[in-house]
């Protein structure tokens, strides 16, 4: 099964980016472009039926899958970045960290509104910046149909916090502890 | 020609980052997912007959078709990232930007010693990011075997910071001004 592939794959890092913390690292995923192309097999399956008009993918690691994700599905794909980051006129959101606040932001002219946008991570974790890409694309007129993460820390209880946007919320690599 | 349908896409934004640079903005190609298949299709055609085991790319742009990249040929992705991002071990190399200084990290796993590596970025511009990112490569053992851009910035003159490494530079939209 997909799912024990990815988490055989995927690597715990103790005490990254601080204490207490368990980071979930992606990278070895990366070495295998075979499994990575199984990824977006399995996402475009979830996807089946589903009208998306394009996917929205969160800087840096959102880039990796949310491009692979739009090109498969010849849908644009929309950068959301760090504050200052992107060049032509934006609006932003921020949001709270567990240490600290982060702003991101999107090109105003991203899409055309009433764009059924999906939003894609590679990981839910307490849902902070998805929340933020969601209002961020929302005051542009998107309609977000939904989530797709490879992998969600279910342990979090973070889904709550996206259903308000959409209930529609796939992930490949579930982890309840 | 893919050349001309590039530069008519890609948009110019005076005064980004700083006043008198003129950035050129690759998200209007991101919306064009066929445009996209394109480049790759190019990219590989250019790449045929090149024995590559790796494509290595640099945060966050370079994640974009980068990944697309290593996707289509099979081979892993290494993501090069800026200091404090990738959670293993990592080695890191420092540069000079016309405005301060970078660092920019790679995990020390990333690569097999001898293993052939394709370095890509979205744009060349003074090449102080790909020179520190070959040097970084170098220190795990990598043979660079060449460089592939979407963009570069023909009048910055900056191939020759390469050359040291390959000379194999390729390019798809090349502007001389």
């Amino acid at each position: 099964m997909l799912e024990e592939r990815l988490k055989s794959v995927i690597r715990d890092i103790p005490d990254f980016p601080q204490p207490g913390i368990v980071f979930k690292d992606i990278t070895p995923i990366l070495k295998d472009q075979q499994l990575c192309g199984e990824i977006v097999d399995q996402l475009v399956n979830y996807l089946q039926g589903i009208e998306i008009d394009a996917i929205a993918g969160v800087e840096s690691r959102g880039f990796l899958f949310g491009m692979l994700l739009a090109n498969r599905l010849s849908v644009p794909f929309i950068p959301i970045r760090k504050q200052g980051k992107l060049p032509f006129n934006t609006i932003s959101e921020s949001y709270k960290l567990e240490y600290g606040q982060a702003t991101i932001e999107v090109h105003e002219d991203a899409l055309v509104p009433g764009s059924k946008v999906l939003i894609h991570d590679d990981l839910l974790a307490t849902g902070g910046t998805v929340v933020a890409a969601s209002k961020l694309l929302e005051k542009l007129g998107a309609d977000i149909i939904g989530y797709a993460f490879i992998i969600s820390l279910d342990f979090l209880h973070s889904e709550g916090r996206l259903t308000r946007f959409s209930d529609w919320i796939i992930s490949l690599a579930r982890f309840d502890a």
